[in-house]
């Protein structure tokens, strides 16, 4: 028992009401396992709660926990149990949680939230993550929510929002402590005492501006407390990147990643200095992009976890119709040499092989060139060392293929010209597929087009046609 | 021309000679361009200076760069170009670049550099990056880096050594700012003065901790500055975050992305502080992680950029052996049934695009699925309502498919059985798709193994053998 009930223990039944402190800290470690996961037997207690009616409980089990485990929380949930959940959240929370949600429960509780109380929760969020929910929201609900809005944060959110998606203007926050050149550590560590709630709840560098409000330095916040108060910041400042405010999110997320950095300055045009940009909104900029990659590569986009099915289909049937008509266009190969198999329908068996290891060997190529775009490590200066090499590797796996297969084929089927028929198909397809995968992918970069989508469709017809077209032509050359 | 050179004017050859404080400046413009990517342009510049042997100019272009640019300049010089490139490397800068550098251009260069040169680069690392280095040299060079290392510097590193590779010990800095619960904030502040060196150079938290040295919560440093010199830390620390230091760094990325941590204390099993982990050390893993997905899938293996040919095949060919024998079994399902083949050639044409669909179908599933893993979306909690939302999706894009196909076929073969057999085959083979897409990684992750490595060539063996196995049994029943 806690000390805060000692005095109560003569009435039993108070103990039954009076919320004991250390209860929050079990229900912590009920819900969370030692890699800070939500545990599945925790969305079962709040399901339990929720069927029960149980509202308190359901309030005490929800609270519980960080808001970044509420959004985690609430995907796990179907949406008949949000609609339960959404009336217990504390409101001074409800803002950072819906900062944390994925996008479709974010619109789901959106909607469900009364204006007034969206205004007072996104007023507890910086700027850029507030504009980021009100671009959420449809016309007539933002135009709500915004006159709700205290007038400086509105500003603030009307000034985001009129920087494109995904661009720097839209990571950055409009606070962050900056300091003139002239100014010793003393004057800079003393304007931060004053400026109070100026300054954003979290900085991480000061920077150095000139007099027309250029950056020209930085340094990291720890320099202040380390150095002496009468040092000069000019003295001890570090060069600054600089993020233009046009710039694209996967660029800024490069640059970070790069030159690990924990924030960077926004500059306009004309390289005045308009805001920050930290790490941790950057952190999730890199998971998303690399995730991207992954999706795009397989056709497909993220419809999150509580996508309905009709959703997922709408994002999945497109690719696969446009699958339908590239293959019927790669098997049209095999219906011109229709006589081959009617011969010997071996062929027929031995096809599929040779376009399925085309394909395989293409999507290793593609992956690659697909990582070294990404991360810059492929462009016009080893571009042409890069196609060679791969070639040579498309050579030299087609020629070991060739042998394993071909001598698999003359033990099967005892017919040495079938087996030289496979082997030389399969060194064709497999150069081809290499040639494939990193061709498409630089020319869809060069087009100004993401290199990750639509290769693999092309990649896939390639060898699909090759495999087939290879075996059957070479097939009626050898074996007629 | 630059003020400095006014004086010597009268005698215009000076002008060539003397280095334009600019000209650094200037130099760097053209390495770089907006998106801070290395221009191929700046490549060549240094290509250029080698061939001539000007190693002045080689000298000058490598050092207008910051570190990070000169392990990426080194990415896109073939070997032979490196080696001239190393001794122009100024020493003090090496360990940096060495830090930066990719895996296999790190052991070159680890190689070609003296044991003694590379013991002082590495003393200007933090411990973490310094035993990653340490780690990849060979035993030998090893332990006579280390015996030409300052003592300290050489504990931390064979501390840190002593924990396993991508746990949380090997990411930690064992330098880190904390102070005791009793603390003022200017206590904290004086101590921050007085520890100097003992501090890590960049530290972004003040962990709070208590007699026995457990972490009991933290607070940005910037509260240092914004608050009152004699507020209790005890009263403006938050909770904490604490990393286990046998941690998977996979873990440490979900938990820093998760709560956006800047920096979090790494303990020891009983609690005691040992380290602390910043973010940017994270951002690394983060991308890393998410990548190895992209590539796992893909079936390859990143060999670096400079990979020889020979590493690349080594990397690439067990996989697709592999595929050769998953795939000659799936046809296995073709030769048993030959004869309908030989019957109807048609069948031969119309398999592969079943078998095809079939596959990128399951592989859009296991995108997903995979990602959904990798981000703890997906777990015992939801599993079973992601299974079956899967399945319907499949049934309907498996509906849709065969519509479509089933008319395309009777239009060009105007055999109405034939559509049927190849329409039933379809939708058999999207919902097979749809099953081995969600299942397979959902097994895989209960083993405790990757879900990203081999989901993906049992789910093109699965849907490449239902695919021929269903078009052939049906056009058996139905055909004959």
């Amino acid at each position: 028992m806690s000390r805060e009930t000692t005095d109560l223990t003569d009435d039993p039944r108070h103990n039954l009401v009076i919320p004991e402190p250390e209860a929050v800290e079990d229900l912590e470690d009920l819900a969370l396992g030692d890699d800070y996961a939500l545990n599945p037997e925790y969305v079962e207690m709040v399901i339990d709660a929720a069927d029960r009616g149980d509202t308190g409980r359901l309030r005490e089990l929800v609270h519980a926990l960080d808001p970044a485990d509420v959004a985690d929380l609430m995907g796990f949930l179907s949406a008949g149990y949000r609609e339960e959940v959404i009336p217990v959240l504390d409101p001074e929370w409800l803002g950072e949680i819906i900062a944390e949600l994925d996008d479709n429960l974010r619109e789901e509780v959106l909607e469900a939230t009364p204006s007034a109380t969206l205004a007072k929760a996104l007023e507890e969020l910086d700027s850029d993550d507030a504009a980021d929910v009100i671009d959420d929201l449809d016309e007539g609900k933002r135009a709500q929510v915004l006159a709700a809005m205290d007038e400086g944060d509105r500003a603030a959110i009307e000034t985001t929002l009129a920087y494109e998606d995904e661009t720097a203007g839209r990571l950055m926050q409009r606070e962050f402590l900056a300091a003139p050149q002239f100014w010793t550590v003393g004057q800079t560590i003393d304007h931060v005492r004053e400026a109070g709630d100026r300054l954003p709840e979290l900085f991480f560098d000061v920077y150095v501006v000139d007099p027309s409000f250029t950056p020209v330095g930085a340094l990291p916040i720890s320099q202040l407390l380390t150095n002496k108060r009468e040092t000069p910041l000019a003295e001890i400042m570090e060069p600054v990147t600089e993020i233009a405010v046009d710039m694209d999110q996967e660029e800024v997320a490069y640059i970070f990643d790069k030159y690990h950095l924990i924030s960077a300055p926004v500059i306009e045009p004309g390289g005045r200095l308009v805001g920050q940009i930290t790490v941790d909104d950057i952190v999730g900029v890199i998971r998303e992009e690399a995730q991207e990659d992954i999706l795009a590569l397989a056709g497909v986009s993220d419809t999150g976890r509580d996508a309905t099915v009709n959703d997922i289909v709408r994002s999945r049937l497109p690719w696969l119709l446009l699958n339908l008509v590239t293959e019927t266009i790669a098997v049209s190969a095999i219906a011109i040499f229709q006589d081959q198999i009617a011969k010997l329908v071996a062929l027929a068996v031995l096809m599929p092989i040779v376009s399925s290891l085309g394909g395989n060997a293409g999507t290793q190529t593609l992956a690659v060139a697909v990582r070294a775009l990404a991360s810059k490590e492929l462009n016009a200066a080893n571009a042409r060392r890069i196609i060679v090499r791969e070639l040579s590797v498309g050579a030299m796996n087609g020629l070991v293929l060739a042998v394993v297969m071909g001598m698999a084929t003359f033990v099967f089927y005892h017919n040495a010209k079938l087996a030289i028929t496979v082997g030389l198909a399969l060194v064709a397809n497999i150069v081809t597929a290499a040639l494939g995968g990193i061709l498409a992918p630089l020319a869809l970069e060069k087009m100004g087009r993401d290199p990750a989508v639509s290769s693999s469709i092309f990649v896939t017809f390639l060898t699909d046609f090759m495999g087939f077209f290879a075996v059957l032509t070479i097939a009626a050359l050898l074996l007629r």
